[in-house]
């Protein structure tokens, strides 16, 4: 293979071969390819962009180049819900038990957070005991006794995604629509799934800050499922303002424990209706959206949901008396309030600065190997819309070194803007591909 | 430095400072920034350029990555001559002892032929015994003695350059005009010259292939060397067809003793006249090019440009004999003639295409580590615009290795084209910078 004739290809706008893209991957996880040519493939790509069959491509050689894992000795619909993160972005850990309960698998492979945005492994570790990094051998088990399984990325499944969205990060070539798609979409192809549902967060505190850019990621994202034959949708979802009320690792358990009891916030509870009702209907355990949404209220009511989370809690090594009483959740030393400074109603709270305010009090990580708190972090008591007066307590910042508050407030003024008129309505839901 | 920052701001369309290019090529020299970061870089810079600031910071600091000769204790003017490269491209073999019989110093650091492109030093290689890998110290010796030397780049000229220039060749990022003019002007500019003449080649045969190109190419060197305090022009020349006769490194210098003896092709001694009149105008030996052109003729007339070549010649090691006898110079053993296959005029006649016909011979090389036969080559008796009859020879192919003869053959024949009306003129001078 000439690689710089590769590179000149792309460089000068033309479309590569299924072939060039195949032997590409597979020469670079091989390390037969140096990082300096992928690199200047990956800025010429990030430039000039992949078409749909170029797209396709990668995803699927991304995916072959590791395990690919097959379930089919399960009889359930294999259904798993991916976000492109944000922020108090939770909604997994009331998915995937709710989906369960109502007659799906999820086998659920997830990251953790980095930067402004929270990570489902993070979450699930500040259950005490929790353990995620399990062999894909313990993931089968665990799927077969629990229907679900919470797991991090392993070693085995696409390591070409691996080497190449390292190299991506250190040389200004991640914000590529077709680089993500085909990254995240390779990592899911290869959990053995029939059907999955994608939650594309738009907004101040997304990875795409516009609705336009989030339509494309999305739209890109569910040509490569179905290109691959797998049922796919995504909902397009508002990242303007944290998603409920928490933002802080076990502060996001307690409050997903919340809605698995059929209280916590409206926001929350509402998309957690909507992503596991579209599960519900690509895993054709119902037929419509209405009576996909009547399921999930149903496994939430009966108690279902929370139980099927009780178990793959305790099966994964956590301690499971945190569904009953979350007092067994770590919970930070101190608490402090972040009050309105005049009246008028909140009007924005940008996401990505509150964010940074939860990171600022240890509950996020700079890098992949930063420490964090599990108990720390934020609780908005208003949210966009509410009227406030001077003084009200807007968020609660639950905190364990003091050290870290002047930062998370500077943040926090930053993010939050109080006028004189209400803004107007902030739907969560913004979009749906295919429409 | 935050290196991914600095390539997301050139991936974002935004000017770089110079501190910040000077610190890249600083730490990238040292082993400091990884190959991958820069060819990502590079890529970035291929798609957004580089606008005239950072193109003369980019020079700069590649120059100073290395030594900066110092001239100054010579009295006469320095003033070379630098090619973009060419087919059949010799005028440096002519231009420099007669810009050295007019009164200037001329300290030529040149390069080898590589592809279709012929290169200074394999010309002159073909004289046994010249040496053109002289340390700097002996350059400096050489030039006090013959007023002129003509040798390779050194190690100790902008190292940076040299780095960056196979990074460049391995990933797809050659073709930029701002990372070109930057390259070529760095070495150049460490030469300790005070002006410059430049020939920027246009045409099939040359890296640029349009005259649009070409000048702007012309125009950012002409820009990035008076940025540097440097008396710079640049011509634009033809290189649609070979230039002279001659192509092949001993057949090359054997034409260019012709041009110094008062004969040779008109095309070739014409543009040796005006590269050489630009040369004494800068270096003020003469204040108008009609005297310039004059002091050219007067040099060949008196065969003192012939002589400070004999000179260059002895001092560094080659047969000063060739100069009266050019049958001291290498030869092939065997010459054929390639035939005109109709009558008619010759249309056109490929550059690049004779370059490879050349290569095919053995007077070029693929790689820089092939080795090359100094006495092989092409002669054309025709040049573009010329009748020709069925049978004329217009081309003699010199040649050791009969094998090599079917593929020179095929590509000559793609490169020629012969129709029954004369093309328009050809002329060889399409521009200049400064207009």
């Amino acid at each position: 293979m000439n690689v710089p004739l590769l590179i000149k290809k792309k460089r000068d706008g033309q479309a590569l071969e299924s072939s060039e893209i195949h032997d590409f991957v597979e020469l670079y996880t091989r390390g037969e390819i140096p990082d300096y040519q992928a690199s200047a493939l990956l800025m010429a790509i990030y430039f000039n962009g992949l078409n749909r069959a170029e797209t396709s491509s990668l995803t699927e050689a991304m995916m072959h180049s590791g395990t690919v894992v097959d379930l089919s000795e399960f009889t359930q619909a294999k259904v798993d819900k991916h976000s492109t993160g944000g922020v108090g972005d939770k909604t997994s850990l009331v998915v995937a038990p709710a989906a369960v309960a109502g007659g799906l698998m999820v086998p659920m492979i997830s990251g953790r957070g980095l930067g402004h945005t929270g990570g489902t492994l993070d979450k699930l570790e500040s259950i005490p005991g929790f353990r995620t990094s399990l062999s894909l051998e313990e993931f089968r088990r665990t799927l077969a006794a629990c229907g679900m399984a919470l797991i991090g990325q392993t070693e085995e499944l696409a390591p070409a995604d691996r080497k190449l969205y390292s190299l991506r990060d250190v040389t200004a070539t991640v914000e590529s629509i077709p680089l993500i798609s085909a990254s995240i979409m390779s990592k899911k192809l290869a959990e053995g799934i029939d059907g999955l549902v994608l939650d594309v967060k738009s907004g101040s505190g997304a990875f795409m800050k516009t609705a336009e850019r989030s339509r494309e990621l999305a739209a890109r994202m569910v040509e490569i499922g179905q290109a691959a034959g797998k049922r796919v949708c995504a909902l397009i979802t508002a990242m303007d303002q944290p998603l409920g009320q928490a933002v802080g690792n076990a502060l996001e358990v307690k409050e997903c424990l919340e809605v698995l009891k059929g209280r916590g916030p409206a926001d929350l509870a509402d998309l957690c209706r909507e992503l596991t009702a579209e599960m519900f209907v690509l895993g054709g355990v119902e037929s419509s959206p209405a009576a996909a949404r009547a399921r999930f209220d149903a496994v939430i009511a009966s108690g279902k949901a929370l139980e099927a989370f009780a178990r793959v809690i305790e099966r994964q090594g956590g301690d499971p008396r945190v569904v009953e009483d979350d007092g067994h959740l770590p919970a930070a030393r101190h608490r402090e309030s972040f009050p309105a400074w005049q009246a008028g109603y909140l009007n924005s709270m940008d996401a990505e600065l509150t964010g940074r305010a939860s990171m600022a009090l240890g509950a996020g990580r700079e890098r992949l190997d930063s420490l964090i708190d599990p108990a720390v972090g934020l609780v908005f008591e208003k949210k966009v819309g509410d009227a406030v007066k001077p003084g009200d307590c807007i968020c609660r910042l639950e905190f364990n070194d003091a050290g870290s508050l002047p930062v998370a407030r500077r943040l926090l003024k930053q993010a939050i803007q109080i006028a004189p008129q209400p803004p107007g309505a902030q739907p969560v839901l913004l979009g749906r591909e295919p429409a």
